[in-house]
């Protein structure tokens, strides 16, 4: 546990990417999928930190440990005309929560936000994680209603596109 | 309409602005937003192509006319370390549906997707738009059940990047 004072938010470098990993398999394990994550440290060195990378991380510090995980990419609005913020993955190590980290990296991702003309931040919830919901309440968010995700993938995408004109 | 056998797809240039606007505020009627549109022609032009923008659309022609688009960016899955396409706006003119145009569309979305490595296309539907998701059914795809899509936006994007530390 910690009171927040002691949190840092940073962008993510290279030498990161064996703690995002580390987050991005806790999270899994957190929805039940700990098998689910293909990534590697190199692949995520390749798809966040080669030249023109589209994809980007804020990481949260305690003492010099980073303990919590903001992955992100920028996506589009047409109605607004402008880019947003695309939350992937956001994860705080569960021993030290309610320590103030997660709302640490999502007000350093508002503020990414907002120094990029961006009208507003999304992410996705499992229906079942209220507690996730209730931090993002706290922290302004709102459920989009109305709208749901929808996916073409696998088989399906490979037969849609050896499919004849 | 037409069977189908006259659509061409291709990638969008600066020269089909102001058709891809017009689609958007079509889409934006149908979804009962006729005024939600502030995205203008010179805004669209830098977003879609200036260097290195990020986003990216495919355009469907019957006969020399602009009647279908596909406006998308990639996204990214940290289980799979792959990018994804994902579709922002898709719409096909009412008047000339039902002629293979949609599914040109997608199919080229698809190879597309095949092309960049990448593992999935996704997208989102309103939830009373049955036909929109006959059609998605039908080219494959299907409902990411157990997600729910959150947003972070205008006042309280604010107030939490001017929160205090």
């Amino acid at each position: 546990m910690t009171d927040g004072a002691n949190v840092t938010v940073r962008l993510a470098g290279p030498g990161d990417v064996a703690d995002i990993l580390r987050l991005i398999r806790a999270l899994a394990t957190y929805e039940f999928e700990p098998d689910a994550v293909e990534a590697t440290e190199e692949s995520l060195a390749t798809s966040l930190f080669s030249p023109g990378a589209h994809v980007h991380a804020h990481v949260a510090e305690v003492e010099g440990r980073v303990v919590g995980l903001a992955l992100w990419f920028l996506n589009f609005s047409t109605w607004t005309g402008k880019p947003g913020i695309y939350l992937e993955d956001f994860f705080v190590d569960p021993e030290i929560r309610r320590g103030g980290i997660g709302r640490a990296l999502f007000r350093a991702l508002a503020r990414e936000a907002l120094a990029r003309g961006c009208a507003r931040i999304d992410w996705a919830v499992l229906d079942w994680n209220e507690l996730a919901m209730g931090f993002y309440r706290r922290i302004g968010g709102a459920r989009s209603e109305g709208w749901q995700p929808w996916r073409l993938s696998g088989p399906a995408l490979e037969a849609l596109a050896e499919a004849p004109e």
